[in-house]
């Protein structure tokens, strides 16, 4: 079932048919095949789900799709989907859209509600608070298994999980947490305070946290959710692993759009606006262009070493495009390091001194080669492949160095490791290698 | 409790407190603790663990120290260790073990184990199989809730997960899965059969399908658990969400590598040797740098071009490191897209016709402020200013559609899309703006 099919079947008025074909499509496959389809068509087949799937594929339209829902809908529509949608989810929905829908929202959700959905829009994007939900089950520590699964049994169902279980006493405070698994394997009569993790022994995040840490602590831990508390230890909400995955798909996309010199977003690449996704390369693209200026300047100052010998500017692409790449091996792999937690600020001298034979070994192979190939290929004279091998050489040890060290300075000064990624590190170290070129070239030739 | 809090209580002999200390980490991070630290000290702790905790900080350990703890420990404590191993686990080590460690661990399993490590090891790398485990709780359509429940009390705790169930005929052949969020919040007398989604509504995948595919369907779907089955659609084993985190970083980190111009490496930075990471480096340099050299020739074959007007070899890096850099972003955008599944082969015409939209506005804005630039800063003549300014555009437009349609031509050709990032597209591109360039200017400056 496609997306042609369901047009089809619809322009042929079968409806009873295409009913019964949506049934056996999962929610997230029907929101995937309405996504680029008529607002009026998406209404229509929104409307001709059973209720519980229609919420359902809501919470997996795009934003664009949901506010042409929101503003098609009934109220009686729109409260059934507000009081079903888990609260995480209605929370992202809401951040995304507009103020008249958003008002449309807050009018028909009651008070309690509304303070809940405004302390929760209070939270930094990309922290704990932002991904966590308040659909949990909580335990207190009295509670026997058998009390427990019963309580498991009664609310279960609305629940996001089930499958851990958060024991708090009355100020809500978290004592501990429980499995399902270690409920069901237990006797009936055993007290909830004798199986439980207690909170010492667990780890939970504080809602100001940044998402990052939490995807590495579920990557390193294995967790499947995790409590979310406040400063005074009270339980605020969990946070569940598959939004975890989501937190890191779009971290990692993030990452290589800032790597790659762009302002990251989240949308898809094929449903972003042409003038969007030129908006997010043009700033970049002129800094880093003006930053070429400098390189251009040096070549200027000198021209009298390059017009007694032009053959000096056919290597300057090799150079520049050699340091460049080299450079951007070792911040990737630094910035990666630092992203998932493996490179931290304490490792800078490890990383200086590691790049730094790294780079000796890479350059003097790199000079070799490029040797051989100036005297056998290029025939040029000795001097000239001195000059560009040793410039070669340095150029790879600074190259490296730089790449190494510049994103744990990033780091340091709180800036995103990220930006110091090749676009970058080539336009700084471009300058550089032409200014050893040109003082080896003017020594060594006597210029 | 870090490392040298550990070292300073080994070195005063202050084992008991080193041993209650020890008991409040989590195997993980005692596995980590442990990391660099001398081998006899990692086997002394190691026995100084309850043997269900070493046997999980085990599972943590790198390949290195995973070596040296087998070649250290007796054969009594490395069959306790096979025997509590969670599968996947096992096979994980097994892969990355040495032969002679290898055959140490196959004389210590049983025929049946010996036949199914043999059976596991031959999924290939990256496949779903080589992620899958063993350890998972099987039913039967007729079995009751109670009588599932009771099943899973009894072997529950050595399973690697009990939240998801999987219903098996005789023949071993999947028919449908029941959660555990099912059981406990149905009725005791409930069948199974009546409960449980059916094998035609649920997600499976096969042993040989590709790990990142199967990572793709955990985020789609939100999943904690998957079932793999054979060709005959019999279930061979399940993988679990935590695995799925591991591969999203580790597919993660080696699109980063390939795109930076290195062989990809599971190794964390830190504990790769120095001569590793030169390997890993050198022959893409050495790839690029020969690239490099046709550009140097562009310059070479229009030298008198360049020798009558030294000034347009100053915008030479400028036009490469902009070209490169548009480039970048696009092939960037694309691979990620393609990497995560948002981008197919199908979509390229798409992706054309918008990367040449989106170029045409970026390459005019920054001709636009590169023209200016040159009139009002550089002070350089309106023929030199237009040539620079039309070969930048020029270059923009050409760089980001070779930056889109790369990745995809790779993926149709079935070399890996990420090859096709920022250090190969720049030494592609380079020669083009180069001839671009000197062509305009032959033209315009009627040289």
């Amino acid at each position: 079932m496609n997306q042609s099919d369901i047009l089809q079947l619809i322009e042929q008025k079968r409806y009873v048919e295409l009913k019964r074909e949506l049934t056996d499509i999962k929610p997230v496959d029907i929101a995937e095949i309405m996504d680029p389809i008529d607002p009026n068509i998406t209404l229509l087949i929104f409307r001709m789900l059973p209720k519980d799937i229609a919420v359902e594929v809501f919470a997996h339209f795009s934003n664009i799709q949901q506010r042409e829902i929101i503003n098609a809908i009934t109220d009686k529509e729109l409260i059934y989907i507000l009081d079903e949608l888990f609260f995480d989810d209605m929370i992202d929905m809401i951040e995304e859209m507009p103020a008249n829908v958003v008002n449309k929202i807050l009018q028909h959700s009651t008070n309690e509600e509304r303070k809940l959905i405004n302390q929760f829009l209070k939270y930094p994007a990309d922290s704990a608070g932002s991904l966590m939900t308040i659909e949990y089950v909580e335990l207190n520590q009295n509670m026997t298994v058998k009390e427990s699964l019963d309580h498991i049994k009664e609310i279960g169902l609305n629940k996001e999980t089930v499958y851990t279980c958060y024991v708090i006493n009355k100020n809500r405070v978290l004592e501990g947490i429980v499995s399902l698994r270690v409920l069901v394997t237990s006797e009936e009569d055993e007290i909830i305070k004798d199986l439980m993790v207690d909170v010492e022994d667990i780890v939970f995040v504080n809602t100001h946290d940044d998402q990052e840490t939490v995807a590495n602590i579920f990557i390193k831990y294995g967790f499947l959710a995790l409590p979310v508390v406040d400063k005074e230890r009270r339980l605020t909400g969990i946070i569940t692993v598959d939004d975890i995955m989501d937190v890191m798909e779009q971290e990692g996309t993030e990452d290589f759009q800032k790597m790659a010199a762009m302002a990251p977003t989240d949308d898809a690449y094929l449903s972003t606006s042409v003038f969007k996704l030129a908006k997010n390369r043009i700033p970049w693209l002129l800094i880093l262009m003006i930053g070429a200026a400098f390189t251009g300047g040096i070549i200027t100052r000198f021209e009298d070493v390059l017009s007694s010998m032009v053959i000096l500017t056919a290597f300057i692409p090799m150079l520049m495009d050699t340091g460049g790449n080299s450079g951007s091996q070792s911040s990737t792999l630094i910035i990666r390091g630092i992203a998932i937690g493996e490179v931290t600020l304490a490792d800078k001298w490890k990383v200086l001194w590691k790049e730094f034979r790294v780079s000796i070994i890479v350059g003097v192979v790199l000079g070799f080669v490029n040797f051989l190939k100036n005297i056998y290929f290029d025939k040029v004279g000795l001097d000239v492949a001195i000059t560009v091998s040793i410039t070669l050489v340095s150029t790879v040890i600074m190259s490296k160095m730089a790449g190494g060290i510049l994103p744990l300075i990033a780091k340091k000064l709180k800036l995103d490791p990220a930006i110091m990624a090749g676009p970058l590190i080539t336009t700084l170290v471009d300058s550089f290698a032409l200014i050893i070129y040109f003082s080896i070239a003017s020594m060594f030739l006597g210029l």
